[in-house]
This record gives C-alpha cells, sequence and structure tokens, in this order.
C-alpha cells in the first residue's frame, strides 16, 4: 500500500515538473515578428506592392496547403524539404514549398490563358535554418508573374526590369542582376559531353557556384552526379564565362556550342532580352553569367538572380567566416512554360515567365540598419492622449474617447480608474503621441480642455465644443 | 515472359490513367481567391485596420504553426479539430488554431506585461466546412486584444465600443451586440444545481442556442452532459432572459442568484459595463444576454457576440432550411485572465480582454452584394496603355514605357510585337485603364504622341517632351 501511495507521488511530481519543464519557444526555423519588425515588414511590402502595381498586376491568394500530388514532382532533389501535414482522415496535404506551383495549379484548375499578378504569402521548406542570414523554415515570398502565349522576351524583359525597380526603391545599395538561360545551359552540357539525363543534376550542382568552390562542385559533379571528370572539366572552363552582348556573340562562334540547337535557340533568346534591357535603361545593372544555374527543375528559358554588391557572399572567407554577410541573393526567377501543362489533363501549355524577391533578406538588412542607426520605428499612429489630472475621472474621459472617436481621431487613455499624471505623461513621450488633452476639475467645470503639444510642452486652453476641429488642425500643422 | 510483357504494360497504362485522373482542386474547405475577391477582401481588412488605429493598437506576427504541446488543453472538446503536421523528425507540430494562444504564448515568452495589439492571419480548423455561409477550414481571424492589468471593464467597455465602429463602418446593417459574464453563467449553474466539474460541458451546451432549439440543447445537457433534467430545467428558464441593466438588478435579487458569489461579481461588473457603454454612446446596439455562452474554454469574465440582424438565424425555418441566410454572428470575444498564465513557468497571469472579427463571413456578404449590384471592382490600378497603331513599334513602345514607370505612372502595354489595334483599345475598355498613349510612324517622326481619353474617346497631340506632364494633368482632373 505504501508503494501504491509513493507512485501515486511520483506520478504527481512528475505531472508538476513536466508543466514547469514547458518548452516555451518557436517551432525551430521560425519566428515571431514584434511590433518594430512588423513595421519594417509592411514598408518594404508597401514598396514592392507598389512596384507590382505599376506594372498592371492584379493579386491572388491559393490556401497554404494543397494537395500533396499537387507538389509532387514539382522540385527535384528539393522534394525532401516539403512539409507533409498528419494524416487524419480525408486527403492528404503538404504546405505549399513556393508560391509557383499553386499558381500553375490556380491557372490550370481556372483554365485562365492569361494573366499579370502578384502573391505575397509565406511559404515552408524543411530546410537547416540560417536565421541570421535571413533563411527561415516560414518565409515570405513575393512573387509576379506573367502568364501569356506572347512574343519572346517582352515578358521576360519587364520581369528584370521590374528587379531593378524594386531594388531602386528599397534602396540596398549596388546590385547586379545575374542572367543565362536553361537551353544555353544545356547546350552547354551537351557541348561538354554530359549525357541528356545528368542535365538536371549538373544544374543543381553549378547552382551552388554562389556558395561555394568550383572544387566542391566539381566533386559533386563527378562523385554524386557521376559525370565524367572529362566533361566536368569542360564546363569548369564555361561557367567562368561572364559578359553582355560580346559574349553572346562569342558563344555563338564557339565550336562546340554552335552545334547545339538547344545553346543556339538560348543565345537568340538572350540577344533579344539584352536589345530590350538596353531600351528599359538598365544594361549597367545586368550581366550575362554562365555559372548562375538556379536550383528549381521546372525553368525553361531565361533565368536571373539579384545579387547585392555589398552583401555578395564571399567564398575565401572560410567556411567558418561571419554567415551575416552572405545574404547577397535577394531577387530572382525565371521562364518555366511547361509547369502549367503538368497540371492540364490535355498537357494544354501556358508559358509564364515570373520573379520572386526574396523579401525576407530585405527585412534582415532592414532590421540590422534601423538597430544600427538608433532610429525609434513608431508602431502606433495614435494622435491624441486623453490625460486627467485628478482622481475619478474615468467617466469624464471616456466621453472625450467617445467623441475623438466618432471624429475619427486616433485616441487613446489609460486603462485604470485614477492613473498617476505622470505616468500619462510619459507614456505620451514613449510612444510619440503628438497631443494630450487634459482635463481636471476646473476644466470640467469652466466646460474647457487643456492640450499640450507633447513635443513642445506648450499649453493651450481650449473650449470643449471647439475640441475636435482645434484638434484637427494642429495635426495638420505638424505634419 | 509473356505474363511480364503484359504486366509491364499495365504498370504503363496504369500510369497514364493517373496522370489523367489527376484531381485538380483546392483542398476541402479551403478555397483560392481571385482578383476580384482580393479587392474586396483588402477593402474589408483596410477598414478594419483603420479601426484598430484608431484605438493604438500595434500589430504582431506569429508561425503558422506551433509545437503541439503549445496549443494541448486550450481547446476543450474543439480539439479534435487542430491539424496536425506529420512526424518528419524534429518537433511535433500543429497549425495554429486561432490567434488567441499564439498570442498568450508570444506575450509568456517575451515576458510582456501589456500590449493593445491585433493580428490579421489565416487560422485552421478540421470542421465541417460550409462555404456558402463563409465558414471554411482555412479561414482568416481579426483578433485586437488588450493584455495588462488594468482597473475592471475599462479596457472590456473599449472592445465593445471596437466592435459597434467596425461594424457600422463596414456598413452591414442593423446588429445587435450580445453580452454576458462567465461569473454570471457559472453562478446560475450552481444556483440551478449543476455540479462545478459539469460546468464547462453545460456551457458549451447552452452556447447551441444560437443555431438549435432548447429540446436540443435540453437533450444534450441530460444525456451527453449526464446533467439532472431538474437542474436543465431551471437552466432553461434562466437563458431564456434578454434585458439591459434593469435585468442586472433583477438578477441581483433572485434569491438562487444572490447566494452565488461569483454570480454576484459577474453582475456587479456587468452593471459597471453597461455604464461605460453609455458612456460610449451604444446602449442601443447592446443586450445582456443569458444564452450567450461561446464555445471556448479559455474565457473567464466577461463574454460578447456580434449578431447582423438581417442575417440572423432563424431555427424555425427547419434543418433543411437556406444555409446562406445564418452568417449572424460577425464578432465575438471575451475575457480570458488565465490564458496567458498556462504558458508561464511560475504560472504569473496577464489578464487579457479581446474581440475577434469573422471576416470570412463579412466577405461572403460583400460578395454577394458585389455580385448582386453587378458593378464592375477594378483589380488593377493601370493609369496608362501604351499602344501602337502600326505594326513593328515594339521597341517605342518600350521606350515609353520606361519613361512612365520611371516616372511612377502605372503603365502597361501589349506583351506581342505586333497586336491589333483594336484588340489594345479593347484591352483599355475591358480593364477601365483611363488613358491611352497611341504611336504610329507619324507620330515618332514629329515627335508627338496622341493622348487618348478611354472614357471619352477624346483624342490630343501632345509634344514627346510633354508627355509626363499631360498625363499627371489628366490623371489629377479625372480624378
Amino acid at each position: 500500500e505504501e508503494v501504491a501511495k509513493l507512485l501515486e507521488l511520483k506520478a504527481k511530481l512528475g505531472d508538476d515538473s513536466q508543466k514547469t519543464k514547458f518548452v516555451l519557444k518557436c517551432p525551430k526555423g521560425t519566428r515571431d515578428y514584434n511590433p518594430q519588425q512588423m513595421a519594417i515588414r509592411e514598408g518594404v511590402f508597401n514598396t514592392i506592392i507598389k512596384c507590382f502595381k505599376r506594372h498592371g498586376a492584379e493579386t491572388i491568394d491559393t490556401p497554404v496547403f494543397e494537395l500533396k500530388e499537387t507538389l509532387t514532382g514539382k522540385y527535384g532533389e528539393d522534394s525532401k524539404l516539403i512539409y507533409d501535414l498528419k494524416d487524419q482522415g480525408g486527403e492528404l496535404l503538404s504546405l505549399r514549398y513556393d508560391l509557383t506551383v499553386p499558381f500553375a495549379r490556380y491557372l490550370a484548375m481556372n483554365k485562365i490563358q492569361n494573366v499579370k499578378r502578384y502573391h505575397i504569402a509565406k511559404v515552408y521548406r524543411r530546410d537547416n535554418p540560417a536565421m541570421t542570414r535571413g533563411r527561415f523554415r516560414e518565409f515570405y515570398q513575393c512573387d509576379f508573374d506573367i502568364a501569356g502565349q506572347y512574343d519572346a522576351m517582352i515578358p521576360d524583359a519587364e520581369c528584370v526590369k521590374l528587379v531593378s525597380e524594386i531594388l531602386n526603391q528599397l534602396d540596398l545599395g549596388e546590385y547586379i542582376i545575374k542572367i543565362n538561360h536553361r537551353k544555353v545551359l544545356d547546350g552547354m552540357f551537351a557541348a561538354c559531353g554530359v549525357p541528356d539525363d545528368k542535365f538536371r543534376g549538373a544544374c543543381s550542382a553549378v547552382d551552388k557556384l554562389d556558395k561555394t568552390f568550383w572544387d566542391d562542385v566539381r566533386a559533386e559533379m563527378i562523385q554524386e552526379k557521376g559525370i565524367d571528370p572529362i566533361a566536368v572539366d569542360k564546363i569548369g572552363k564555361y561557367v567562368e564565362l561572364k559578359g553582355r552582348t560580346e559574349l553572346i556573340d562569342k558563344l555563338l562562334e564557339d565550336e562546340a556550342m554552335k552545334a547545339q540547337k538547344s545553346a543556339v535557340e538560348g543565345l537568340e533568346d538572350l540577344r533579344v532580352l539584352f536589345k530590350y534591357l538596353e531600351l528599359y535603361g538598365i544594361t549597367d545593372k545586368v550581366v550575362f553569367d554562365l555559372s548562375l544555374a538556379r536550383g528549381l527543375d521546372y525553368y525553361t528559358g531565361v533565368i536571373y538572380e539579384a545579387i547585392l554588391q555589398g552583401f555578395a557572399h564571399n567564398p575565401k572567407a572560410g567556411a567558418d567566416g561571419d554567415e551575416s554577410v552572405s545574404v547577397g541573393s535577394v531577387a530572382g526567377g525565371g521562364r518555366y512554360d511547361g509547369l502549367v501543362g503538368m497540371f492540364d489533363s490535355k498537357g494544354k501549355k501556358v508559358p509564364c515567365v515570373g520573379v520572386s524577391i526574396g523579401v525576407e533578406r530585405v527585412f534582415a538588412i532592414m532590421e540590422s540598419r534601423a538597430l544600427a542607426s538608433n532610429t525609434k520605428t513608431r508602431t502606433t499612429e495614435t494622435e491624441v492622449y486623453v490625460v486627467s489630472a485628478q482622481k475619478n475621472l474615468v467617466e469624464e474621459r471616456m466621453k472625450i474617447c467617445k467623441e475623438l472617436w466618432d471624429a475619427d481621431i486616433k485616441t487613446e487613455q489609460s486603462y485604470k480608474r485614477n492613473p498617476k499624471a505622470l505616468d500619462q505623461f510619459q507614456y505620451c513621450e514613449t510612444n510619440s503621441i503628438p497631443i494630450a488633452i487634459i482635463i481636471g476639475g476646473s476644466e470640467i467645470e469652466m466646460g474647457v480642455v487643456t492640450l499640450r503639444i507633447v513635443g513642445s510642452r506648450e499649453e493651450r486652453t481650449v473650449q470643449r465644443e471647439k475640441m475636435v476641429e482645434e484638434i484637427k488642425s494642429v495635426l495638420a500643422n505638424l505634419n
């Protein structure tokens, strides 16, 4: 019997210790946004949305999860990073991995042939988080895509122009937009002697060149992808090439490349693209870079990626270097003409081209800037704080608040019956509220209020019935 | 051998038929938002956010999933509706069920003692969807909460005032805000002879009174919750009561009620609340209703729910009546003083009161209104469309687009090299674009463009270097 009692006691203690051991945290790779961070986030979104709208985009939204089969076979090697939901009876679901596949599903499902849309929403990847670099498991994507059967490079050029407008407006410093073409890459792999079925593997290895040394990429291609070392070394020569139209011309004369139909088609596209980008006045912001590959399987044409120069990754900094400097890539995208067809029962294609802005990296930069500059971001827009200078005036304060709210003036008051005067003024200062309306017994007797400009501490007496009018005129002057 | 070949053939056919059988849909209970729906959604959010900011609220955001244990034990009977993620190694996760529990977790984790925040985000419930009534498995919540140790009913009254402001601004017609108090309910159950441990069960049964007849609620209390029929019939008398301050006074004199400390405390709270609501000028919008219970376990004080009169549920319409009429409840909330303490290792409490706006129901009403009124909602903000009246002018169009984009004018053009003039003008009309800039060979020779006001078809010739200026002045006049 005593044993039973002890066991019962132990069980109780166990429960208690479990209670205090409760882990209070966000899931791995995710974070909360506090009001300061939200203010930064909203500023970034507004800037980007303004650019999207300047190019005539509409917006749509899709559910955070999709049928599991909708995502199957779209992401190549990265499919292992998809979050699945538990089978609780009913459909098998997965969290969206990007906004592009849901967009393609939306187009196919609604039989939409052309649209220009943006979509800003969170996506989910069970990746190794590097939160100081702005890499999370839950993160925002900001996508702009043009779907439709159009003439070559006209929508593509607009996407690149849009990226440059966004980066200019966000004021993130110098940047370069690397450009390449999947057909040029495929032609290059063929020209180097890589068999067709190893193109995507070679591509995903080359994609790592912005983060790692050629030697590592070379080893991956030979050992993991099983590509002939002679072919790999030929690739090594090509991926060093960077340039503009002169490089396009040079490659069109390269014996190995010009034998590849795919390479020639891609290079002709790029020639047109670079002409359009010149008309758009951004030749100095772009470079044709054969080392740009982009990881995703679904690209079929032009691809691009914008790199911030001030934050470019320097592989020579070593593997244990400061991770916080390598937030280089802030936008990327390309053409994917086959994806929508994968969702259509008859395989009907809708050509698409788009760009995704890496806003988490932008947030990270903006946040560290705000920290460094030591300026305070207001997180509320309160215009008036109603202060009682004496006890037992909560009901009078309420009457004033009602009047101000009903006049669309952003107003707060203390939630205490009898707050201290000092605390109330302190609240105004801390929260940068521009106006305090002060009432005491004498004000109420005389039918007036005291209006204080918090910044200058200047005070004036205002007739109660002129209060709203006076506040509006003071606010207009302060702005 | 032949069998093997047949099997192989069958496998191939199987693959093919699977491809065409692919189900193209959103997961059950979810939906896409098309551009028209997004325009409505943004309008609703902007109206609500304006009200939140008028009361000095900041905003935060939390991840879409939480550690499973964070949600455990917070939702009573509804816990079965939580979406769990698959265990793919690492932490066990669940999709958030509401924004209140994540808010409480956020406060406890960051040791925040007081804040006034709003949070607009999607939440997830594996409920039986009724999409025509605006009930989904993925849906938006719009929450406003005041956390902090304050004096009785001051923040609570502000929440009710805020609900009335939002419903006025959204212009949804007549509404009534039902008010009750968990302590009054508990006191009522005790007064009727319900044992303590059956309060929550009784509460969740009473909560169904807005959707179903008393007879069904009575049966549930007796059969499912195991409450004595005599007690249930006493409850039946109380839950018919509705009123304002006179009902509070009457109940304070009710022999059975006044014997219950909890009931008296709740009624005293309500007396103060109704006084404040009178000062806020909304007495005619509120009613003390003893049948209001609210389903969630965590409420500890005042509770409220706003019902649209034009859409109130009529149980007499029968079980197979038109579901679309019962979108009555559009906002609800209350006080929950214990929830944050459940996350603190020392059980330190942070009292909270808040309100959640049922925006999905608001969207549903707005959408059916837009449909009925037959007015077209613009889904883009494009100001200028650049039209070429002849062939081979795509590069000239691009130069003009660049100039207009760089001048922050919202501009589109056709993505075809040689679009038909008629198609281009048609695009302007369909998308309500106010201005067309037209170029042809003669315009280019003379260094001019033709500016057409799409609405009136009026045209004028403008010097190319005055184009931006002229467009801006036309736009200013049109607005």
